[in-house]
């Protein structure tokens, strides 16, 4: 068992996070995530610092609470959890989880452990989705598309390493904790999956306002890609070249276009429907 | 035509935003917003300033662009805007724009034109949806859920007056335009509209996941209005009574559940592809 200089177990009373650690030099306080691997993931927000609490524990390494709300009941609750596993925490001044993110509601963990989606494996379900990501930058985005795609059960989500964001404080907090649940993957190559999955038997589904068949054109085989670009840019030709059709939502005004978080959870949707209508037969 | 003291159209080359205007004394710039009506709109956001200023350019009556940014593409067309519509508008450092509105992108247009939604109106498409949010807090979602309103082609929104946010600057960025499209309905009390409603033909659907029936086990009538309560806390049991029916998005994870604007769109989405199937035939 992993000791922690911390909040030995068993301690009583509420416990000094610094007790025993020798204080930084100058009367400083030390900026403490600069010191852990930068692999970590920072993860803050009620949820999403649950989750990652109740499916996987042990990879969290290390916590910091706001100082000055260290007696309210969420946060109380939070530190029972750490005592149960021997989660490292200390106390801090607002500041100081500031300099991580601006949006931490006062908890910030780190986690050893980076969901990596492995698209080459073969044991896919029956019914399988993946969502594939073509650029999609925003943190609001692709966090509110980890939530959606961990309750619409998707296998996993594909994205290109040089024009996606990575799993930020942020991602983590609107993602409510599906950011535990979905696996990324970062591809040098974007459309290198795309062939490996048709072999495997998944259809590539791109969405695209230009297309003339819409999503519920369609029939849903039973193993499904769906692409998404960037809101104000779309797919990429060479990405909608790998799709095997393009459709789109239909909407009431040709000019604007939906927040692709949402057109991510219809298209998602519209798949689970037809699979569940077609079971039920 | 009303005349503007700041760019009298037809001047040369670009206008200073400030002349002949007496300035403030002190030396200090003079807050501009706090001059303003209350109840003129903040809108901010690419897309939403320019979609009031295509929808109804009238209405705007003031604008403040960032100093800085005044020669950037996006702003020059702006401008051009402006003056083609004696819109006022003055040049002011970023820190003035943030006292409105962190999120403010450079420009910010004052509307005096309040869309307010009339329930009681008689004149109902054929098919008609209603949107009705029973304390949507958060300004994204509310902004979210205008958009999709927008593009679903949404009557109108009803929401409780002294429990959901008004029409922010964030509101509207989210909304990407669609709060000139979506009018809202602020209720005293909020049960007042469904039992209107009904007599008109609306059938009254509450998102709930205690729900057994799914959004995909309903026959939409030709006249919805969806019911969503805030995130953590759902529906009131007052505003669930209202409702004909309770419905659940299947999901895959029991403790969680979608993000409202999702939920929303999922709901809005599944009733107009029922509507569309059934014109088919």
């Amino acid at each position: 068992m992993r000791k922690s200089s911390f909040h030995p177990k068993g301690g009583k009373g509420p416990q000094r996070s610094s007790g025993g650690r020798p204080q930084p030099r100058g009367g400083q306080t030390q900026s403490i995530h600069a010191s852990l691997p930068k692999s970590w993931r920072q993860i803050t927000g009620t949820h999403a610092v649950k989750e990652v609490l109740r499916v996987r524990p042990q990879s969290v390494k290390q916590a910091i609470v706001q100082k000055n709300l260290m007696s309210t009941p969420e946060v109380k609750e939070l530190l029972a959890i750490f005592r149960d596993h021997d989660i490292r925490f200390e106390e801090r001044a607002e500041p100081e989880l500031a300099k991580i993110t601006q949006s931490h509601q006062g908890v910030i963990v780190f986690s050893d452990y980076n969901p990596a989606f492995d698209y080459t494996h073969q044991a896919w379900e029956h019914e399988s989705m993946i969502v594939a990501l073509d650029g999609v930058e925003d943190t609001h985005n692709l966090g509110a598309i980890l939530r959606t795609s961990w309750l619409m059960g998707v296998s996993g989500v594909i994205i290109p390493s040089d024009r996606a964001v990575g799993l930020t404080p942020t991602v983590h907090k609107v993602a409510c904790g599906g950011a535990e649940h979905v696996e990324i993957a970062r591809i040098n190559n974007f459309n290198e999956p795309f062939e490996k999955l048709k072999e495997a038997g998944f259809w590539v589904y791109g969405l695209s306002h230009k297309a003339e068949k819409s999503i519920y054109d369609i029939e849903y085989p039973e193993k499904v890609i769906w692409v998404l670009g960037a809101e104000d840019k779309g797919l990429r030709s060479t990405t909608e070249r790998v799709c095997d059709e393009l459709v789109s939502i239909p909407q009431a005004a040709a000019d604007a276009s939906y927040n692709v978080s949402v057109a991510t959870a219809m298209a998602l949707a519209e798949t689970k429907r037809q699979w569940a209508a077609k079971n039920k037969k």
